[in-house]
């Protein structure tokens, strides 16, 4: 693990390092923020997913989550989205490829190869976190859009694993929007039952835990009608009694500054849960 | 004036703006925070100078002010840091020319034709601002490093126009240092003597308003020992009478980071005496 650079932040330390994941079979670069505490202390952890064409730096540099990370006391990491490197399979659309992980284990060639983020981040990621920083074995996790997708899904296939589970602007029914149809036909291939262990709003129905989940949207995003559709999760989850709260925020976007405006209130929820 | 990019944030708006600037003679853009705010209101407002390389988008997108801004009731406004254009002269390092205006009015070929940041952000940029928006005659200023020059220089030479003035890591005698030496020849010539109407620490002999300075510096800014030097502008200011504040920072460097640690300490100071 190398130290990619490292910075003073809000009396912690906000760091990236470089680490080659047997997983993903590449080198992956992730972002840490580790607020002051006592020496030999253990913090609860959360883990952020982002969003397409994103690498860990747009959440590090503009989400403004160390201010609250910090107020909470509470360590924040912030995985890449994807595999990374010269013979790691590409396309040149934003939506596929590298910056477009989607979180899960794909089987198609010629992505199989790398193309493992699910396992990066439920097992490997966490592993080597808990191997290297003081974080205690109390998770959460929480994302944006494809990060979201990621976040909720992930949260629902492991239960007792996440104390908490959040989500901006959350892809919650990829098998329904473009987004997902295109990424989980390449990935996953053309037969969608197989699409159904990845989608949020499918799995809502076998979820054997009833952790809640926070999700905030905003009301003009430019994806919301086309991409996001949280009233098909929203109304799949009140079938199976599944807690979620969904925060409808007047006149907000997609972007940073939409999560920035409302990234302390989900540390909040989420240190909250860590600590109870 | 064009609206660029808006975008809903901590309940109010962020927006960039490029209007035709007469003064520098060419397209510029800005930065503008503006809260909620009761309709008819005029809010007070802060304009925050950039340092080297930076445009508007650096302290707008990493700095985390809107929280505080909206906390406040104050408006925040961003100017790039140099004319820009095809037509602007230019140099090949990051400190001289475009992103590198250096907030002074250039009298040498080729940069007298745009670089006169002087006075569009003491004239013309606030000129714009109270025409177009909900602002009050009510002003401060505030910068980083080269930007930080330029709010200490800009309000020891126009006293009563701001009522706070602060900076993160200026450079605060740029007659001694590198940084300074090699812009101010450039857009001055070689007359040391002009240069002093643009060095905080010869300007404060002559200040005729003892408006208290507030100065962060991180203690591990790789810029601090060769650019910085704020002990000969602190220790200037004591044989003025001049009442200065310089916080040194343990283990924080010269990034947004340092910035968005402290930023809120600032806005408080700025709009406790916008407020008086």
């Amino acid at each position: 693990m190398n130290l990619i650079e490292q910075h003073a932040s809000f009396g912690g330390t906000q760091s990236v390092f470089r680490h080659t994941s047997k997983t993903l079979n590449c080198d992956m670069t992730f972002g840490i923020f580790v607020p002051q505490h006592a020496e030999g202390t253990r913090l609860p952890v959360i883990y952020w997913l982002s969003g397409l064409t994103c690498t860990e730096q747009n959440f590090v540099t503009k989400a403004g989550a160390q201010a609250y990370a910090a107020e909470h006391g509470v360590i924040v990491v912030a995985p890449d989205t994807s595999p990374r490197g010269d013979d790691v399979a590409d396309d040149p659309a934003y939506d596929l490829g590298k910056g477009a992980g989607f979180y899960l284990n794909a089987t198609q060639a010629p992505w199989a190869a790398h193309f493992r983020m699910y396992d990066y981040i439920v097992d490997e990621l966490p592993a080597l976190i808990e191997a290297n920083f003081p974080v205690s074995e109390r998770r959460s996790i929480m994302g944006h859009s494809m990060g979201g997708h990621g976040a909720i899904t992930i949260a629902l296939k492991n239960p007792g694993r996440y104390r908490a589970v959040s989500a901006f602007s959350p892809i919650v029914a990829p098998s329904q929007v473009p987004w997902g149809e295109k990424a989980f036909a390449a990935y996953l291939g053309p037969d969608r039952e197989t699409w159904k262990q990845y989608d949020a709003t499918a799995l809502l129905a076998s979820a054997t835990e009833r952790l809640p989940i926070l999700i905030d949207q905003g009301e003009a995003d430019n994806f919301l009608a086309e991409q996001l559709k949280p009233e098909i999760f929203t109304a799949e989850a009140a079938r199976h009694n599944h807690p979620v709260t969904l925060n409808l925020r007047l006149g907000y976007d997609h972007s940073y500054y939409f999560i920035a405006s409302f990234i302390g209130t989900h540390i909040a929820h989420h240190a909250n849960a860590l600590k109870a």
